[in-house]
């Protein structure tokens, strides 16, 4: 699949950094944006710019596409219906689900494969092997663009529901946010502490990135907790986190650090004690996340 | 350092977990426990157990002690001065950073090199070479304990503080649940979605785990933004991050997905670009963390 050649529709920054990664990749790239003039760095590396969308997909195979939104996706595709039928169409405009859904009923309905995707990156990230891009629709359909798609990044087929690339991204971001919020509770907590003024951020967080290492055991570990429903705590029981969790909190009072997080942590695990859990591990709480709790 | 001596007082879970680690390492490994009776399984694979905590401290030049509580570890010492006096103690007994402060105060006025430790796993994780140990103390006194300590897992010295390894403790347990918490929230959140029931907690956490490869970049690309306390926003402003928090509540309301992380980012993003910090990165929110906010 090396010098496949591909197609991109929409020339704003994140456009311009997938044309980008493609001609490094030594893909033969096809540009098009509505607005001309928004080329010219990336034909004088290569790529040929065509002044109307029908064309630029006439190209290649392989379509992207990534506009402001889905309002102007719907616009650009609607006549294309003809030029796409057999080829492959990617989606890698933000969008919800529902979008998702959509634009992937319209492509089925006119011939054209589809996939939707989402990168977890920023334009300077793309082309990066480390960042993952989730892909959701027909799997024979990804298997054949995805040498094409490493290019940007760490290709990965997550369903055959196009709709999936949405509610995952949405999902990793919460976690992100879980994970940077507990660690700058830490960073403040460490900060208040000692004689000398404190641990800086970079000191700390030298350990709470090693640190990572255990938590993403936990996470393999627990998975499967999820999945069968059973949640056996061992030697690490909620009875035990709760009493932690004591002490995260105190300390954090007692240096001035609020987060809202132990608070959060407290009410989340006491709800799962109460309702007779406490021999249980961290997984079990998973339950009271959905509305109205266990059944 | 290999065959080293070394004593350990307290034959509880962790300090049998203990024992059982330096033996594995080809330590000369002691032990004492105040109750006899719980070493058979130790002597079995040539520990040695001696009567008296005296006589099993003058056994080696390292003693570690692991007990109930650090009031138990006070009572063991107090008739200890004169044996442990020029030998290291490393008491790896839970406490707070009073606790440390006050056995390091004591080993001081009584001529004993002294390490306060945590390790971060359960007894089951002792030994496992990727786990955690943090060590707070004199530096000298560390270098010398830390071929020994490794048989423990991954000896760290966080500073010559002794009440350190305890706050850190706290901070990064903190850190584990803001993951642990966004990741079940993402895995409520994947489990309701699709016509097909939801996407598995172990398909799903297979991504999740990849990602925090990226998260953990955040987290050293930021540190060093905190420590200089200038925080530029870059591609991921807070006000991108504010908008696509915005979708995580909102998904998360329509799936019935709630574990009140959605409205503690909300808040504390809001409050940050409130006051005039849109353009900032998420490491900003470090100083709304601190009570009261920025000065």
């Amino acid at each position: 699949m090396r010098n496949a050649e591909v197609t991109v529709l929409g020339l704003g920054a994140m456009g311009t950094a997938l044309a980008g990664a493609f001609l490094t990749a030594g893909h033969r790239t096809t540009v098009w944006n509505r607005t001309p003039g928004r080329a010219g760095g990336l034909t004088a590396r290569g790529a040929m710019e065509l002044p109307t969308a029908a064309e630029a997909v006439r190209a290649s195979g392989l379509t992207v596409v990534c506009l402001a939104d889905q309002e102007a996706v719907r616009q650009a595709l609607a006549p294309l219906a003809e030029p796409l039928a057999g080829r492959t169409l990617v989606n890698l405009t933000s969008g919800s689900p529902i979008d998702a859904r959509q634009s992937a009923g319209w492509a089925e309905q006119h011939g054209v494969h589809y996939l939707d995707g989402v990168l977890l990156t920023t334009p300077a990230g793309v082309g990066n092997p480390d960042f993952l891009q989730l892909y959701g629709g027909d799997r024979a359909t990804f298997d054949a663009a995805r040498d094409t798609l490493a290019a940007l990044g760490d290709p990965v087929h997550v369903g055959t529901d196009t709709a999936l690339p949405s509610v995952y991204d949405t999902a990793l971001l919460g976690q992100m946010w879980g994970t940077l919020t507990g660690w700058l509770h830490g960073v403040a907590l460490i900060g208040a502490e000692g004689p000398g003024g404190g641990v800086t951020a970079t000191a700390y967080t030298e350990v709470a990135d090693r640190w990572m290492t255990t938590v993403r055991a936990f996470m393999g570990q627990y998975a499967p907790q999820i999945d069968s429903g059973q949640y056996p705590g061992g030697e690490f029981t909620l009875h035990l986190h709760s009493s932690t969790m004591d002490i995260l909190a105190h300390a954090s009072e007692l240096r001035g650090v609020q987060s809202g997080l132990p608070q959060l942590f407290r009410e989340l695990t006491g709800r799962a004690i109460a309702a007779g859990h406490g021999e249980d591990s961290y997984a079990r709480l998973v339950e009271f996340i959905k509305v109205g709790g266990p059944a």
